[in-house]
């Protein structure tokens, strides 16, 4: 039911993996650390969309404001104009129904031994169950059910010394993925897991530097893109400098190859790669591994259009806007009845009809989880009349569920588990399905094909995963 | 200062003329007239997001809710489980500021000597002084502003005998454009003005008939395109039939040219031409008349994207997106301070640098108004390090203002009227700027370049306009 | 289903009759029309919660913002700010279930051949049938269900010269209760119907002139209490004068007594009579008419409260806050379930223990009219240990509908009609039950006993009602 | 500036100090516990006004529900149905503007070593400084600024063996005055500092168990009252049978006499003392401390009406009710502009002029915190004509701030530490200023005048307060 509602709001977005968070810091001359903050979180908006908050540090205590909702709903501009200071931290975040709960929202603000923190976190630690016991038999008390709340509680409790060895402390106990971004009463620090799964980059202001999950945060305030962060890597910036700590020897990059398939903004560069372009390669291997005989290209906007293109480039055959999005969709949006249904209404997407009647149609999408919506696409398209729809996916099948951040609903949901490419297929009604190859996928980015966790196609987890198996794996 | 958070809030389609209503009617033998309305609306949402409204008739009376906000934000399940009956007609409207009320939504439901009526209006009535004069004096009040009430009371006039009687006899007092959905209690009636300005088309359900200004209503609901409502038609519909009256031996027909050029949606079919067709071959005549020697093509997204792929496919010149637009910018969109702006704070659009820098860009836009927004657009391009940059406009310059219910701003805002095409080149900064000629523009469409209001570039009106001139031109 | 609702929400005023409405208006030399209208509302908030609204002439045009809601709910500081300007009337509305609609609101604005004109109408007319006939038949219009839009259209039929001569040959027309307030673009006028069944006054500011439904508005905003409008009296008001005309050789007035008994605020003085003291006489008397052996007089707040003081001091039995009154209940509150319906949830009134246990308890209210909250709070009395109740009502029985402008629910749901007093003190399960008798309640005011229409006591109606009968009389 | 708005707002309410809580709990067989305690909440409004909570144990899980607002606007159905399971506890809590934030809203739910737990607080901690201090420097974290959390830390730092001996030993830890609900996963605990400053009793259901702040919290959902949770007295509830546990020897009951003057529910009992009985029996000692020759009483309502009638009761004059109140005031009001406030604009009181008119008037309330409001009270009387006024306060002069859980505004706001009896007499421009005597109101209760914290008359401080004084002493 919950399920159905969602598919008719968004058949699109519904049928894909969901990103948990983005992270955003500012550290400057300005006072204007609040309204930066929202602007950059409002470009980070794509990496989640149910709560949204932001810290400042006023020179006296820390500011806080967060709620359920959408950036531009949650803030206004007398909350903002509460939130000013010369350093803030910001947090938009993606949670599964069972724990979208405005307590659970970030940043996290908290007073210690030392003063006050705030911390807004990216990614998914593995250990948590035993880092939580610890601490409960420690005495420590968890208002919430997320992992961040756990971080925060080491933090505590190894910062007899500095907030940066407090870090350092932390990251020995913890595994798993997080990009973390870190507001003490002087500075803001920066830190990515020893294996770089979730990004964080760095850019510089005139008078100051931020942290952000995508470049296109850095972009939208008028900030210079410098660097990434290193995996294992701490930065800690002040107005004026840089200062990295580098934890780890021999850091293994593994940067999560769904975050250029999917997730990412078009328009942000992450770990040397720009998103637009790899997307657009990955459709240019997608055509080399699997030419079709077709009349025209589409795509399923607007994650598949820069594969499609790839796909349309490298075979020659045209690219056409195939079906139009409507973009007026709201969150409380109507259920057609079944009746109106049967008789085939879409919300979502429409087919131009000129475009695909009579025609052999190469169809590009950049994954399928459920399969669902992919098939009532198929079945729109036969009926405006075209002839033959062949499916091309731009990644490989997933069959592994994601334990660093990402939510590839359950195992059992995943319609590529259960079924072989050609049962797919079946059930989505198309003349054709394939899939880009795993190899094709890495290729599209470098000729060694390394530094990326792929995990979710071929179960070869570069960090080690819960015994406990993901579902009992919770803190609730 | 409102101007400019509008432009923040949306400076794409802030700088674009303003459609002023959609409208939509079903009867059939369902009850669910109210929701089929809806989805209708929806569909129809870009051409009218100030305020949205539905009348159905249960069998004893007209129910009607309509309020300020989109489709979704008006109408919940509650609403429209008393929306029910086997007829309806819907609305969603734009308006200029000064009439933004509640009270000048639509549709209009009265009471007249022979029992309910509900009316939705598209368009603009340019003899409304004299039509209104004529009546107060025989002692009609009006409670809005609207010209839509003008022609309530008109009918409520001429109805001693059928409706189809009253509405002949109004046609021929009112001059302007129109599309205009009545439902009485017994029947759903459409007509057009006798030049068809304003679009409208029939669609047929298994059990009923619809009627829409887009087809891409009809397709949301599955409802099967017909035909145009032709002009000077009056259609009378009923669950199992349509009766056509033609009210004009010679008919004109001068569809607004804007509707394929902006306001239109891709997937929609208007008096016969395909939107997204035709604004392709626009961008293939442009190509023609205009081939500029340039390493990359790119749009101004949305609505410049369909040009901007046929001036890439007619030039060879590939196409690339090289600006992504974010989505998520809501009503009450927070405005950058002034420092902010001066660091090229960016909102709605972020360039791709790996696109752009130190290419020659032909960039593709549907039409400029004021030039405000091509302006900044093009800084952003340069500050992303594009070497020259080429605005190439897929319709003539706009000089005369529109009568038939488009919002062009006043004459004194068009740039267009002010500047020469050099001038509004170095305005907005771009190396070179070019603008479809007119007849290239209706070249577009069919040899004959015939059958099209073009006024706002040619001054050449199709329908009587009024002699107080638009500025005096208001019932308010 | 909802009746149970509402009973829950508020046992207390739903078991009475509803009043319609409250009007006021202003004219001075300040630009705060709107403001005072605001507050003037608040003040006559009781006479109607559903709807309210403000129109204001600001010397070019008439403003006007009306909602759903409380006064405090429809307007804010920003809505005011665009109501500016010398003049302004304003209107709140209670409206049965089927007419609450945003469109029946008032004030109602138009315009005629003369110019604008604002009205707020507090009663009802009952020839409505017969002259929305002979309106329709001339061509009029009806866009809402009020009988006030009749009144409007009349009042633009009848202006070939001055609005006070539209005003005089409208009363001639119309029948019914009616108390109006009408602002020209010069004026402001007040009219009563030649009964006077509802209450109007004039206040005097310094730099102008109030009207109100009741003195408590005056007093809001520091107008002096001046005189009421006469039965049948048209008052001219401008910044500095009032002029009278007469429309009605031999008036008689008959003001509604329920005005008195439940409706008005008791600081409110109506036709020369404090409301207060009024319901104090009332009581008194109903002492003299029923005396009761008993330990204690207790009310039920708030309305019954004047009365049983009343009572208590001719009775010489103590008065006693019995009954304490939660008053945070809101529009949305939540009903128990049945299980705790059965273990005695009282949402509303909780007794005081100390006051009632074991004691003969005198319970005075001001009138019943299904009887089933007088039957929930009898309940709660004896559980709280009072050995005997004896309810005295300080009204007689309502046993006629009122056709001029009051909600006393429809005939069949009068408990009065269907049952003796003794089948009545039976259903609430009281020991004894007294209602005041007509001769007691019209001795209250004076020894005339003369002035009143108590038509829903007597069925001695002082104006035609209409021949259809109330149920079939309504105009949607 | 917000003083003012508030002031205006509700200008009674506001001059009056501030109960900062109110607590409920149940454990039954019935799986309503959330609605239940939405019920019980709703009948404690009265405690605080700012947030509300609800947290429930559905046999899994603990569900918490809370936010800013009324509990009426916090709940609705959807939330109540979630918060399923047989025992539940509430809160209800004013705060001073600077923590009023969602995040200090309670209860407080969170996991430690041994489950999940649920706790809310009615009361002050006087020495939460050492403990944060001790809390953090062993790792400790806090993520809000109330007491509360200390208190749930110290709670899981002393869960070693059972629940019951952690409250034992957290109660020797700290200090001050506390009324506490607990739920684990099995029990529900009730638990009252030493003293028993703040209120907390007992009810029983058929099937199990209630605990409230005040009894008419019992009352509302058919709960017997039992008796009252005694000082220092710990009691564990399950469906069948009561424990307690008795931690002073010595118990010094020590109940705020702040509960009885002003803050309780009339009909609330309180250690055995009905609250309406004790207001009315101050009114009436007030009476023969300062008779008056005066012609009638009224009182300013709503707290100061029992006072008001007992003065009437002991001294013969007779009580009227001489000041109207508005009800209708939201939270959203808008100010009056500087001119209305001259010409008397009166929002939320009117007086009626019959009963003061050429009067002396005793006018009885039942404190004064700065003497703002009734100042302006007694000029309203005066424009109404009253001869004399006697303004006569059932409470002793405010001194000394409450440490102990009562917001009385800071020592220099107290109109009583700046000014003599007849100085705040000649500030409030009454005739005559009359405060009851410490010993008189302690006469009302009982002989022994023995068993209240009268702190805030006398200075006398029953539990040790900190030592840096109520301005240092907050944990923001």
């Amino acid at each position: 039911m919950l399920e159905d509602k969602r598919l008719w709001e968004d058949p699109i977005d519904f049928d894909k993996p969901k990103e948990e968070c983005g992270v955003f810091g500012i550290i400057s001359k300005s006072e204007e650390a609040g309204k930066a903050a929202y602007f950059g979180l409002f470009a980070l908006q794509h990496r989640g969309q149910e709560s949204a908050g932001i810290a400042t540090f006023d020179g006296n205590t820390i500011k806080l404001h967060k709620d359920m909702g959408l950036v531009a709903e949650v803030f206004n501009e007398q909350i903002l104009s509460n939130l000013k200071g010369n350093m803030g931290i910001g947090h938009v975040r993606y949670s599964t129904t069972g724990s979208s709960l405005a307590i659970n929202a970030q940043p996290l603000v908290f007073r210690y031994s030392k003063g006050m923190l705030a911390l807004a976190h990216n990614g998914n630690l593995t250990n948590v169950i035993e880092l939580r016991k610890t601490l409960t038999d420690n005495g420590s008390i968890f208002q919430t059910s997320t992992d961040s709340e756990i971080l925060v509680n080491l933090l505590a409790r190894h910062c007899q010394n500095s907030m940066e060895e407090a870090i350092m402390k932390s990251m020995i106990d913890i595994k798993g993925a997080y990009s973390v971004v870190v507001m003490t009463e002087n500075k803001l620090i920066g830190f990515r897991d020893p294996n770089g799964v979730r990004p964080l980059c760095i850019g510089k202001l005139e008078d100051g530097y931020v942290l952000a999950s995508e470049s296109c945060a850095l972009d939208i305030i008028g900030a210079e893109f410098i660097r990434d962060v290193e995996p294992g890597e701490i930065v800690v910036l002040t107005v004026d400098e840089i200062t990295s700590i580098n934890t780890v020897a021999n850091k293994k990059k593994c940067t999560c190859v769904f975050e250029y398939i999917y997730f990412a903004r078009p328009d942000s560069n992450i770990d040397n790669y720009n998103v637009n372009f790899v997307r657009r390669a990955m459709g240019r291997q997608l055509a080399r591994e699997y030419p079709v005989d077709a009349d025209v290209v589409i795509s399923v906007p607007d994650s598949g259009t820069a594969a499609a293109k790839g796909y349309a480039e490298e075979s020659g055959i045209p690219f056409e806007e195939g079906l139009i999005k409507n973009r007026y969709i709201g969150r409380t949006f109507i259920q057609p009845t079944q009746k109106m249904r049967e008789q085939g209404v879409r919300l979502k997407l429409n087919p131009i009809r000129q475009v695909v009647e009579g025609k052999r149609v190469v169809m590009v999408d950049d994954s399928i989880v459920r399969g669902t919506t992919s098939g009532k696409i198929v079945q729109l398209l036969k009926e405006a009349g075209a002839k033959e729809i062949h499916m091309l996916v731009s990644s490989p099948p997933i069959i592994f569920p994601c334990y660093y951040g990402i939510d590839t609903s359950c195992r059992e949901e995943l319609i590529a588990v259960a079924k072989s490419v050609d049962g797919i297929r079946e059930f989505i009604g198309a003349d054709g399905l394939h899939y880009l190859s795993l190899e094709g996928l890495l290729s599209s980015f470098n000729e060694a094909k390394e530094g990326f966790c792929s995990a979710c196609f071929s179960g070869d987890y570069p960090i080690e995963i819960p015994r406990e198996g993901k579902d009992k794996y919770n803190l609730e």
